[in-house]
Parts: structure tokens; sequence; C-alpha cells
């Protein structure tokens, strides 16, 4: 049980701090090794993605990614960017499935922006794609604009585009997540415009009939925005390409008010997995020792499941976190009065107390 | 002052007349001449924007459309389905600035799933560029996969792109629409992936300096979809792509819960508009006289405005509407206790009596 930790920039070592002591306090035998990635990769070793971190995430079984960027890296060229390790592990393990909760814990249901009757008991599972789409596709770039009413001038372009297994291997893990939960599974696009969703409803539509049991429903990417906030607890799976997953994936976070709380897997085609809170770096509170750990902490207890088949390990986490909200420690992020507001490592501290 | 009338499907119909009968009751001398299009275009000729539809457009100095789309069109091959005449009308009118507020009337901040202090004198305009992007680019279509682990399979592909005059012209707008109003500007972009807004970005930039008085913040889509359930209230004007701007401007409007509320501008680089609501054709509720006509009425008052330069027209309806809510007139879709409920024709008498 191979894990390559990866800390990265702003509040990312001090919540992988935490996760590992929890991981440290199940009394499994788990081969821990770090390495530098984002900023810190970049300070260290001029990239983002430097390529011993690279090899050690190739080599282990899964990697624990804490989170990147920081303000002294913003005016770096793009290729050099924080944010570019996250795309090369993606793409160089193969991560194609995002599978990113969204839940609202009973006790925070204050914490939202939205009703609570809207919110409450909100659990959905947001699968988007994370390989393909017009993160990667090709050509890319600034040239001349060809022909219309503004040819001769500068055009910056992209290409989208999927591929028919890509489409259907992301389906598959839509259905097989849906069976375990409610059974209903929204895949969204844009088949109203463009070619590439009209093609993915095509290829999910027949990707579903091996699925009778499960049922399908296609949504329109502008629509499911909508319904997002209008009625949120109505999706179970939704499942959706590599850039309406970034846009409405991080949507769903916020309307539970705690995206410090939520974890994420990036799975490959086998078992293994990078998994990583749904946050990001949070420059402006790093080193405070305020960062909330419990998505880190949430996102071992996915990597336990996932990669490792240890149900039972990932089950004793999750309670642990159910009990220490219950107990009414609070991070400030999610603190509310009446709460006892601690800081990142008591939160840590108390998740491992609750194991027991 | 031409006006081509396209009620289109649906409740279009409906809510079309009622603004018609607010426009009649100002006194002026407006030349209406009414259409078909979108379902009802190809049922009477064989195609959503019929060609004696779309010359009337053109000939027309402002556009007044209402809502296509019904149940019996989805079957359709895609390039005889209602929205296309969305799309033609745009392209053909060159209509590349849309405007969409986003605006919470104090009477109706009930009606929003989000909590009232978050909501409550919400007051944002969103430009979405509405004549390029990934809507228009080419090539696109379905091809055999030329390259990569699925080489030799069928993908579906599209093409985004934006040329340097298409960003400098909908940046204008927007710096200039911010002076009306609070003086900041916040531009939606994926600048941290894409070319195109990588491009998009630096074109913003440029054209901000022609407007030192305009504050100018760059903001990656994800985070800007959170912002919006988070804060909401914090935007001033948001300028985005037409992708983007699709997904964005329909979670704003439900923000506000009554987007049966919202009017829409979509502008050509003179005067000419197309002015439509914010909201669909709602076929299950259509013919039953209980259709919201306010964002209808409330979208003849931004022609008045943005194509005919009558401001005090234009104030007129919006004060009438204003009048109503006041009196506590509601429709079905924005109706509370202790409101009067009203159906569509009323609520339209109810406005033009409101004029005086
Ligand atoms: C940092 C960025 C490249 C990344 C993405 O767009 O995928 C992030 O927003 C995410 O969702 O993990
Ligand atoms: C109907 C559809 C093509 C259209 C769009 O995507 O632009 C609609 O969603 C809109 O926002 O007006």
């Amino acid at each position: 049980m191979k894990i390559a930790v990866l800390p990265g920039d702003g509040i990312g070592p001090e919540i992988i701090n935490e996760a590992v002591k929890v991981l440290d306090a199940l009394g499994e035998s788990f081969e821990l090794e770090t390495a530098q990635v984002g900023g810190a990769g970049y300070a260290a070793h001029g990239h983002p993605l430097p390529e011993g971190t690279l090899k050690l995430a190739k080599a282990a079984d899964a990697v624990l990614f804490g989170a990147v960027g920081d303000y002294q890296y913003d005016s770096l060229e793009r290729a050099l960017r924080p944010e570019q390790a996250i795309l090369g592990l993606r793409k160089e393990l193969g991560l194609f499935a995002n599978l990113r909760p969204a839940i609202l814990y009973p006790e925070l249901a204050g914490a939202s922006t939205l009703k609570p009757e809207v919110v409450s008991g909100l659990d959905i599972l947001i699968i988007r794609e994370l390989t393909g789409d017009i993160y990667f596709g090709k050509p890319r770039g600034v040239r001349e604009c060809p022909d219309g009413p503004f040819a001769g001038q500068r055009e910056g372009f992209d290409t989208m585009r999927y591929a028919e297994g890509e489409i259907r291997r992301i389906a598959h893990v839509a259905f097989q997540a849906a069976r375990k939960r409610d059974s209903r599974v929204t895949s969204v696009d844009k088949a109203n415009v463009l070619e590439t969703f009209q093609f993915w409803r095509d290829i999910v539509t027949d990707v579903h009939k091996e699925y009778p049991d499960v049922e399908l429903e296609h949504m329109y990417v502008d629509n499911a925005a909508m319904q997002l906030v209008r009625a949120p607890k109505k999706f179970d799976v939704l499942v959706t390409g590599n850039m309406f997953g970034d846009i409405l994936s991080d949507a769903a976070a916020m309307l539970t008010g705690s995206i410090g709380m939520l974890p994420s897997a990036s799975l490959d085609a086998n078992s293994k997995g990078l998994y990583e809170p749904s946050h990001g770096s949070a420059p402006d509170i790093a080193g405070k020792g305020v960062a909330n750990p419990l998505a880190t902490i949430l996102s071992a207890a996915m990597m336990l499941r996932f990669t490792f088949g240890k149900t039972e390990q990932a089950d004793r986490i999750e309670n642990a976190v159910k009990r220490v909200l219950a107990q009414g420690l609070r991070t400030p992020d999610i603190h509310e009065p009446g709460s006892t507001k601690v800081g990142t490592k008591e939160m840590g501290d108390a998740v491992v107390a609750a194991l027991a």
C-alpha cells in the first residue's frame, strides 16, 4: 500500500499533516513518501510537476494531494504555474474519473447560503470526466483568424473533443456508482449546440442499455446550473464532461456552504487514484493553523475505499468525522455561535481520538 | 420605429400579447409586424427560422421575441429544431452583446432558494458575448479520432475561438455599461486552461486601459459559479464568453427565484436589438393563461431604452411593473400567501393601468 503524499502549497502541508496523522492512527502498514508539487515543486526543482514527483506518483498505488497555488507564482508563464501539476498528474496517470460528492452534513446546514429546506440532507455525486474535452484537445493556441469578418486578426482557439471510448468508460463509472445509490443518473451536455455533446448524449444513451435498472435523464448544462440552485436534492448522480464538470462541481460544492468538508477522488481504469480536498490552497490563511483538514481526511477515507478496498477503515474515518461534528468542534470556516472553535491540529487530533 | 414581433411557441404568444398591449398603451407610433418562428415557423414553413421571418427581422429596427420550443419538435433533427431560430437570428443580425440583468425585486425576495440576506437587493448585469466562441466555431462534427489512445474511434469535436475584435467590442460594451452602474467589471474566463481565454484575458486587460475609472477583476469560471452562490451581490457587471455566459446567466437568473421577471437584450454594433424574456417557452403551462408576462413586458422596456432611446417610456413601463408588484399582484410562478393571484391577461392589464 504505497501512497505518494504531495502536500503542495498554501494550506496544503497543514491539512495533509492531519490526514497523515489519521492514516497513521489506523494501525495499517502504509508506505508513505512525500514529494513537492505545484509552487513548491517549482521553487525546489524549477517545475510544478518535477520529474521525481511524477515518478513517485506513478510508482505509488495512490496519491494523497493537498492543494496547489500561491500568489508568488501567479505571474509565471502558464506552463510553469502550479495548477499545471494537477493537469499533468491527471493526464500522466490516466485519472479520467473525478468523483466529487456534494454532501451537506446536518450539523452544518446553517453554513449554506441556500435555505435549509432546499439543501438539508443534500447528497449528490458529481462525476466529471477528467482527461478529455477542451482541457487537452488539440490544436490550440493563438493564430491568425483564417476567415469570417475578423479574418487576418489574431484569435485564440481550442479544440473540444470526446472519443467514443472516453465517453463509454465515464458513463460506466456513472451507472455503476448510481447502482450503489439511488440508481438515477443525470447526464449533462449541450447537445442542442455542440457536436461533441450530441455525440456524448448518443453514446451515454447507448451505454445505458446495459443498465436498465438505472434511470437516465439528459439535461442541458445551462438548465443543470439552474436546477442545482433551484432544487439540488433532485439529483442523485450527475455525470458530465471536463469543462462543464469543472463549473458544476464547484457550484454544487458551494451549495453546501462548507467546501472545507468535501473530498474528491480522481480514478484511473484500475483502482489507482489521486485524492484531494475539493477546496483550494487558500494562501491567505496558510500557516495560521486555522485551515479545515476534514476534506483532506475524508479524501484519505475515499482512498481507503476506492484504491485499497478497505471499506471498514473508510467507514471508521467517516464516522469519526461525523462524531467530531456532533461534538460541536468547528474550524473557523464552518464555525457558528454555540459551536467550539478549533484549529487545524486540534481538529485532526479530535478525529484521531474519535476513531476509537 | 419598426418592430418585428416573433411570438414563437409555448407561452410565447400569450406573453407577447401582453407586451404588445403595453406598447400600444404608450401612445407612440410603433409599426408592428408579426411572424412565425421556432416550432411555429417549422410547422408553417418547414423551418424554425423561415426566410420571411428572417427578412422581417432584418428590416426591422428591433425584434420582440417570445420563446421557442415545444415537445413535439424535440425529435426533429438538430438543424430543424426550434432553438436553431435563436442561434440563426443572433448570427444573421450580428447580435453579439447579450445583456441579462439579474435583479431581485424586494417584494419577491421570498421566491429565491437563497437566504434573503444573500440575495435581497441583488442587481447584477451579466453581459454574454453571443455570436462567437464554441457556438459557431469551425471545424466541428463527428470524425475518426486522428491520434492518441482512441485513434480510429469516432469522436465528436468542436472549435472554441475568439478573435481580437470580437473580444474588444464586448469588452467595450461591458466597461461602458459599468460606467452607468457601480463601475466594476468582472471578466470571467478559464485562462489557466484555455488558450482562447488567456487571449480573452489579455485583450480585456488591454481594452481596460481606456477605462481607468472602471475597476476590472479577472475571475475563473469555476470560481465565478461559486461566488454567484456564495455572495452574488459582490458583482456589478460580469462579462464573459458565449458558452460560460450561457451557464452563468441562467444560474444568476435562478438565484432570484423569479426568472419570470427577467428580461434580456441582444444588441448589434449599432442600436438594433432582439428583446426576449430570460425564461423559456414553458410548454407545460402554455395556453392556460397563467404565464408571467412581466419579463416580456420588461424586455419591451429594454427595447425602448436601447434601440429607440425612449428612456422616459422605458422608465414608465419599469415603474408600472414595480407598482403592480407593490399592489400585491402575482402570477402563479411568483405567488405567495397574502398576495393576489392573477393570470397573464390580468397582469398585462394591471401594468397598462399602472402606466398612467
Ligand atoms: C486548477 C484548474 C486547472 C483545475 C481545473 O480546471 O480542472 C481546478 O479548477 C479543478 O477543478 O481541479
Ligand atoms: C436554446 C439555446 C441554443 C440557447 C443558448 O444556448 O444560447 C439558450 O440556452 C439561451 O441561453 O438563449
